[in-house]
């Protein structure tokens, strides 16, 4: 059995050079995908990342699997993060730069493609299970936006009214918050056990640990590290049912499946060493937690170093499903050279940590040039109360090699690289929407005026 | 030399219980202390704290010594942690609750006993090189609080005017910031140099790494992590220079040397992995380096979980010096037992985290309650900019021993140790000024009213 599926592999890779993927390997059975996300977990928050919780199914998914230790998400907060994932693309080209409420009636730009519709368009089955969170009126809802089926609550779970979906039905309004997790669990291994015979994608973004906080009673109080612990640990094992149903069908060598998070804890929550937490665009707020998993395929027990962000996701996955990509150019790059273990690491464009409409940070190699960032963290119920965009009256340079946690500005030792990763920044900006150039006037006039009320710094 | 001088030693310990310590002990050659302070260090700032910033002289220091994993400042503010660390008692009863600026003519009350008036009591040479801010007033002056001498910047590096005193004149205004460290050590070693024949103590609170950062030519861009680094790194230079001269004189074997800072880290600098910086009462704006060094009386190579604070250096050199304590009773306590090996820990009290007249946590064994915290951290000029003290509308409790950074609340699944703690922590307030009761009894009524605008708390 496994020689004749490896030769027919091997056939089709071989043919497919020539002839165009698509239509070819669609004759194969072609990977499966499925995408897991959290809300609000902390690049510390894991075992293998460091963290004394005890997370023993992520545990594993990393030693069978490969986890990245640069690895970011798209945006400090929710929506934009999330809509960024979808498309492949930064959160101020779609229309969604920043978190939606329950009043709003707009969502992810309806001319954006989204993963979901590629691989949809490729015959894959699709199904949205958890926090959809980029636009709950019926046309931005997940039924519209690419996949087959949707089971979740469309927004935050401290939002209201809280109703939970299945496709766009309301069948549970508030939703029960104790019971969301083994439910969502229940509806992804469903999917995945009815779709064993074709190819799949399946989205997972589970509603928590954003607060409030709730386990269901088999977890409550088992952790040791209070309700967050608690939470988390029943999250590790959902990832363990969907492994085990992956194993359990034979589907495991043919499946990608991903893990990671949409931004940094909020108020729980560990960032590890890194400085910052959700909202902020220091590294806490934007570092996550990377896992992929596909035995034989994504090498056992590796470490990445290469810098990875959610954007990748979608090229990634039609890459590897033999999908067409958009039109549209797409901001992440296929990661899979990397993730299977073929290159150690891939060159990529200078990288930007927005906040809103607001370039604050920028990565390139391992620098990071801040312009601007919050003047505050309010500790008020919304991420975006208080907020205010503070540019710097000086960029400020770090080097993540030797200093992850931003603590030693290196901005007058290296001001060649300072110079080139701005008038980098400048041009890449320059093809973003009007609002990101109108905000990157305002940074660099406040900046230059010296009208930031930023930190004193120190002479040169 | 060394036999006899170890049988006198032996000798006079065997008679000092019957006899009365201060008598006694004062015709041998008694103990020198040496303070060393830096000035918003941080937990995670020195290669032995697992910093990638190179301090060879603070890792020997270390190696021949016993450094602390959970030793505290008395406050996450400057002026409040030094009067606390001279006098031994929290800073809410020596009338300095917060940073003193230069238009401020008060200071440490006068009816307050300094540990160097204690040890000037005993006979000591007493003196201060550098950063003092406990009042700039004549009165309040190291001269008038029992040191026989000064040299240094009497208040904050980023305060105008900027006189550098010797005594109490101004030799340089503004100081040259570039040059300072280097100035401060060479009075250091010349006065143990001069002092060398007698009992001694030096305090040495460094103006740095507060802001603005300064280094001299010859560490300046020297330790690939920027000024911040360069300035540390001069500060290591300076701590060798000190040790190298007591042991140039042989006095290594009869000095006790500690190092630590007086808050964490503010804008540059690093907490580690602690939570918070300076102006926080998490852990990262209060935990600190602490390394204590006498070769042959304190265990080498060391590393003790012992909770300490500034506040047991003063019980700490009065009882290892046979100096008599003052009348007022201190919230330090003697850390001799277990910096010198003899004990493996001590019980201690609760120990409170003041944030101006506000208890906002406790410590208590390996717990710590918050009730309340800053709304903000304001990136503003001063550290009390902006600051509001919020009650918390339930107490968090975070298990420090597994959970360093603060990221998991254990309230609900620790009823009794909150009640415990906090019924403590009233009782132990009913004994502080009237300010710091009203202050409490503020936080009670807008925590049980709910008027906190705290933080989103999970269901229970």
């Amino acid at each position: 059995m496994m020689g004749s599926s490896l030769n027919r592999r091997s056939f089709l890779r071989a043919t497919v050079g020539a002839m165009g993927a698509a239509t070819l390997e669609g004759a194969a059975r072609r990977p499966n995908i499925v995408m897991i996300l959290c809300d609000d977990l902390g690049y510390g928050d894991l075992h293998v990342y460091g963290s004394n919780l005890e997370t023993p199914n992520l545990d594993r998914m990393a030693a069978e699997g490969t986890r990245f230790n640069s690895f970011y998400s798209a945006s400090p907060v929710c929506s934009p993060s999330r809509a960024a994932l979808l498309t492949g693309r930064y959160s101020t080209r779609v229309g969604v730069p920043r978190v939606l409420f329950p009043k709003d009636t707009e969502g992810l730009s309806l001319d954006e493609v989204t993963i979901a519709d590629t691989l949809k368009k490729a015959n894959y089955a699709t199904m949205c299970v958890g926090k959809w969170h980029v636009g709950h009126t019926a046309k931005y809802l997940p039924t519209a936006r690419g996949f087959d089926e949707y089971f979740g609550i469309p927004y935050s779970n401290d939002m209201t009214p809280r109703p939970l979906l299945h496709n766009t039905t309301t069948i549970e309004e508030p939703a029960t918050l104790e019971t969301l997790t083994p439910r969502y669990t229940e509806q992804a291994v469903r999917f995945i056990e009815r779709s064993r015979n074709k190819p799949f994608f399946l989205y997972m973004p589970h509603t928590y640990p954003h607060i409030p906080l709730a386990a269901s009673p088999r977890f409550r109080g088992k952790s040791k590290a209070g309700l967050y612990g608690d939470v988390v640990a029943e999250i590790d094992w959902s990832v363990g049912e969907v492994l085990k149903t992956l194993r359990d069908n034979q589907l495991e060598q043919n499946t990608l499946v991903m893990f990671s998070s949409d931004n940094g804890p909020w108020f729980q929550g560990s960032p590890g060493r890194l400085r910052g937490r959700k909202g902020w665009t220091y590294e806490g707020g934007m570092r996550e937690p990377f896992i992929a998993w596909m035995p034989g395929r994504v090498p056992a027990g590796r470490v990445s170093e290469t810098v990875g962000s959610l954007m990748d996701i979608h090229p990634t996955a039609a890459k590897l499903c033999g999908a067409p990509l958009p039109a549209k150019p797409l901001d992440g790059i296929d990661l899979w050279p990397v993730i299977s273990g073929k290159v150690s690491s891939v060159e990529r464009e200078l990288m930007i940590y927005f906040d809103h409409w607001n370039a604050q940070c920028a990565r390139w190699k391992n620098w990071k040039l801040h312009v601007a960032r919050y003047n505050t963290f309010a500790y008020g119920p919304s991420p975006s109360a208080g907020r205010i965009n503070l540019p710097l009256a000086r960029p400020e340079l770090y080097n993540l090699e030797n200093d992850a946690d931003e603590s030693y500005d290196v901005a007058n030792e290296h001001p060649d690289i300072v110079r080139q990763m701005t008038a980098r920044l400048e041009q890449l900006l320059s093809g973003f929407p009007g609002e990101v150039q109108t905000a990157w006037a305002e940074t660099k006039a406040r900046a230059s005026s010296g009208s930031t009320g930023a930190l004193p710094r120190a002479k040169p």
